[in-house]
């Protein structure tokens, strides 16, 4: 194996990001509160040498409930009990900066890292909608770019309380009855704008430090935010184009920033419906399109778009007008590219929610392993990605398909490994472990 | 096996609730942070049929790094851990009222009754000190009254969410797509005095409805608590004079409420230094007295006491002038109960420190595993307990011990089941599923 490599992360969603995957016979639609379900999957992505595994997540019943599963396990959960029945996958949970405590936080992330030694990344949100902002306290979700700020001093809170221990803090001196170096454990003092947090963490410094700090917003707020922090992006992508002028302006901006831009991993999101031949693939496709109510999708961008539903007819394409990108208060940049999509295409509505039944906005993709496999090998050589978010229309099968089919090729290309050679997160996105970021001399003794 | 049976709680603290058990050759002093090291504590107590483990919590370093380990893993990250490696043993989490979201937290302790298929207890505990307070944006700990009165505000908020689906919710017609019936999913429109919250939780409802709600607190305010919530209460009590006393009055507090008295299991804490003589015994109790510091004990008990540390000597009594209870704003029952036993029995600074380095105020017991069982049937037939909490001085061969040669007495003398008859924590502890609060005719449907 030589050359630059590929990395492959699985975001799993219940029985599949498709819509309607739960109304396949394959599907058990109780699956998505079954953790053997679960462990299977990530084992599945296991045998296929992948990175990670992903859960989205948002602190809010998301969406309709007749329309899908809907509701599932907290991802710190799952990817808890996944760690200790699997060894080397990674494992990314999301969590919202804005409904959330750092320290408590930090520590549920630093556990999870000590559980799984060293395979968890956090994916980083700042939750848009008001139906999250209303189960905690608030009527409306905050400001698009408040939230952004908070979420900033947020990670800097989490890497202080993450550094607050020095690696070599635990001398376990029986015969002294010292067990720790109090002086390698330090308060943070954190007094910011959002957060006042004194530390120190009550979780040594776990395997890799800190998560692998992963991010997913497009906006130029969300851009931002990835630049200075993040070490792998989960991103939307239609076309190469977009996705080439994506991935050169972020690791521009990482640069700009003074990063090395190796240590930003782009990784566009592709929605892959794989069949043995191109027709048994489009058969799967337009069975699943089949099984769309799309009376649930037309509420939902009704809502979307702030629009009367009598407006969206089914079988017109978007109406003229529609509110701009400025004027929508979360998933900025999704809004857009739903636009432009429906507009690029001259989709109807129905068509339209065919094409986001399946990815929501990723690109779906129909075709064989091969025809995959190629599409992903483009992309990757023409500087569109450093891997992708293979985000299965249906599972288990879809993620089945993926490993059994088209990461052999991968490997035969020369483009994935074949065998992991790392054992934490970090180490198979070829990422350092960080630097603590005080020094010990500076360290404040814990006096009590 | 016929009568009143016992019911019998591992409470785990790393390597044992002895502040010097890290001290002796048999500690890891790192298996705090090694999930395996549970995993096989939890184990061994499912081998002895256990009702269930805990695990105390707060979310601030507590103590002195040097006195023994400190910093841990997540209890909810623990025993998500632990539920996937064993098939009966009950799961109890303690987690604060003061210093989380109810939304977060209910949907984590039913994300972990789902993943223990319906093993999942929550310690509702409103967490006393500073320190604590200052890693949530606080400059001290609220008020004990008001912090009582907020966490009963959340455990309402928390019992609406875990009932806010009906457990009929899922209809999972795939021919008609409807996976959810959205008449029995509701918000719980919840606007108190501390709380706003409109759910409906994202998780359907769990295995149990809900946790087993689990207290400790024995001051006036936990008391009441314990008695209107609480279905388990862990206790510290010294003599069987005010162990009955206690036991006495919470079921009659329950009463008074309107519960049946057998709703509310208490559990007062024991730590058992098992030998296989009472010489044996003896000389490991000393032994571990032996090991403690007691200038950690001394630093600690001067902040406890609000004095300079001059005052404490350590060949002395207490001093006479120490503050009431009512000037203690945190553990307030534990600060009495510690003055009471050094005043009884006149011990010095010295010897308190090592009657509280083993249990900190819970009742230490040094004996053969006869006059152990013996001690445990006493106060069970005396009516001064529904059972114990169980805290091993020394880990794990402290449990290993009262597993294997307390618990086979405790089952010759027909108090303790000798396999499980059920599969959940509330099965175990004889308690009820809770009916959903909401009747279905009554469900707001959610609207989008």
């Amino acid at each position: 194996m030589s050359g630059k490599q590929l990395h492959l992360n699985a975001f799993l969603m219940s029985v599949g990001h498709h819509e309607a995957a739960w109304r396949l016979p394959e599907s058990d639609p109780y699956a998505h509160t079954d953790i053997n379900y679960y462990v299977e999957l990530a084992r599945t992505a296991e045998r296929g040498k992948l990175d990670s595994i992903f859960f989205a997540d948002s602190p809010v019943l998301m969406g309709d409930p007749g329309r899908r599963p809907s509701g599932k396990l907290e991802p710190t959960v799952i990817l808890t009990a996944v760690a200790v029945q699997t060894s080397r996958i990674g494992l990314i949970a999301t969590a919202s900066t804005s409904y959330n405590d750092p320290y408590n936080l930090a520590r549920r992330f630093s556990s999870v890292d000590w559980v799984s030694n060293g395979r968890v990344g956090w994916n980083i949100v700042t939750t848009a909608g008001a139906d999250a902002a209303r189960n905690f306290g608030l009527d409306d979700t905050p400001d698009h770019q408040l939230r952004y700020e908070k979420a900033a001093e947020f990670v800097d809170v989490a890497t202080k309380l993450w550094d607050s221990w020095d690696d070599d803090a635990i001398v376990a001196d029986k015969g002294l009855g010292i067990h720790t170096d109090a002086s390698k454990v330090r308060k943070i003092g954190h007094h910011g704008e959002f957060f006042k947090v004194d530390g120190p963490l009550n979780v040594p410094r776990s395997p890799q430090g800190y998560p692998v700090l992963v991010q997913a917003g497009s906006s130029e707020d969300g851009k931002n935010f990835a630049a200075r922090y993040a070490e792998a992006v989960f991103t939307a992508q239609q076309t190469l184009e977009d996705g080439k002028a994506f991935y050169t302006d972020l690791k521009q901006r990482a640069v700009a920033l003074g990063r090395d831009p190796e240590t930003i991993k782009i990784l566009p999101g592709i929605v892959p419906v794989i069949g043995d031949t191109e027709e048994q693939a489009r058969e799967l496709d337009a069975e699943l399109e089949r099984l769309i109510s799309p009376e649930y999708a037309r509420r939902q961008l009704a809502a979307h778009f702030k629009l009367p539903i009598e407006q969206l007819d089914l079988d017109s394409e978007l109406p003229e007008d529609l509110p701009t990108e400025d004027e929508i208060q979360g998933a900025k940049s999704r809004f857009t590219l739903i636009v432009n999509l429906a507009r690029r295409e001259r989709l109807t509505l129905r068509q339209l929610i065919g094409r986001l039944g399946g990815g929501r906005g990723h690109r779906t993709f129909a075709g064989t392993p091969e025809q995959v496999a190629d599409t992903i090998e483009h992309w990757f050589r023409e500087g569109a990605a450093d891997g992708f978010n293979i985000m299965p229309a249906v599972l288990p099968s879809g993620l089945e398909r993926f490993v059994d089919q088209v990461v052999p090729i991968l490997q035969q290309r020369g483009l994935f490994r074949t065998e992991y050679t790392e054992t934490t997160l970090r180490g198979h996105y070829g990422l350092d472990r960080p630097a603590n970021q005080y020094d010990t001399a500076d360290a404040l003794v814990v006096a009590r």
